[in-house]
């Protein structure tokens, strides 16, 4: 998506150690006409899978999540991190390394939300180990839904997450795939 | 607005201790398309006072105020919870009171995304109290910008937070206003 990546050029940060930061777009303040347009275009891409539900994590991952569900008209699960007391004793939980944090976190959904036959689209803000989305199609199997497509707004194609999710049969699509970054830039497949 | 209220009757479960679980369509599970409309009615209402930027908090705050933000084309910064290391060391915080919680939570702000002369409209999920939304005010202050305007998808007006709001000057809106609420049922205003 055109409109993104030179969003990313012009004001994504490079950080060091693999970290991106796309804080004035996506991560703290986030562009709603952008999300728009990536809602589409993920509408477009995995239209033909007809998902019955998509699957996000909380935070960064709901606002191209319920953009993508408006244009696909399908509610929108984000996992929670933290279980809140409105949930029931009974969740399903898995533990995800996560890279920005430099520890492991919780993913939790409630089964009244995510069960069996549900066809899931998963939308996440970026793609890189693809340990977060790992963790999010455990749980959707431990559910007894089958997870048919993943789409990011962002992928770093130099991490392995695109190869450990098509190895599942997964369809993968990326809005802007970063094959390098350092300080002298950011480079586009 | 008659589709949120209708939603609440339907899918609402009263928790007991002054707690609404609204799981199925704002708090883990959301519909977009509710969504959608509830940014466009908070658009009609808030549209005069021309707001700049929308302030809210992450989580559950994200998916009105970004549809909101899109129908009034300006962007949306969440306060986050927990400090980011994309963010600076010099960040905007305060501390509130989660109810859903039992504790204090922090609510950080980047001044990257929030400074002075911003015309701020806060959104959120709930208006109850009002704690949450009184600390992402003093955020907005600390940064200089000036708050207008509140919305919420929901008010608890057997609680104190329009009062607070309103004696501060600010326009209120919300969508659905609960009256009282226990086991044998809902009722609005």
């Amino acid at each position: 998506m055109e409109l993104l990546k030179q969003r990313i050029l012009a004001e994504g940060q490079y950080m060091g150690d693999g970290i991106l930061k796309v804080d004035s777009f996506v991560n703290h303040q986030v562009d709603p006409a952008l999300m728009d347009e990536a809602g589409k275009e993920f509408a477009r891409l995995f239209g033909d899978l007809s998902p019955s539900k998509i699957l996000t994590a909380e935070i960064s991952g709901i606002a191209p999540a319920v953009s993508t569900g408006l244009h696909m008209n399908i509610p929108v699960v984000f996992a929670r991190k933290r279980k809140p007391i409105t949930m029931p004793d009974q969740v399903l939980l898995t533990l995800s390394p996560s890279h920005t944090k430099g520890r492991m976190v919780e993913l939790i959904v409630s089964p009244e939300y995510l069960g069996a036959g549900e066809r899931v689209l998963i939308i996440d803000d970026f793609l890189a180990t693809g340990k977060t989305i790992e963790g999010l199609i455990e749980l959707a199997q431990i559910a007894g839904s089958t997870v048919l497509g993943v789409g990011a707004l962002i992928e770093k194609t130099f991490e392995e997450g695109r190869k450990l999710l098509e190895e599942r049969g997964l369809l993968v699509h990326s809005l802007a795939r970063i094959e390098s970054m350092d300080e002298h830039g950011i480079h586009f497949h």
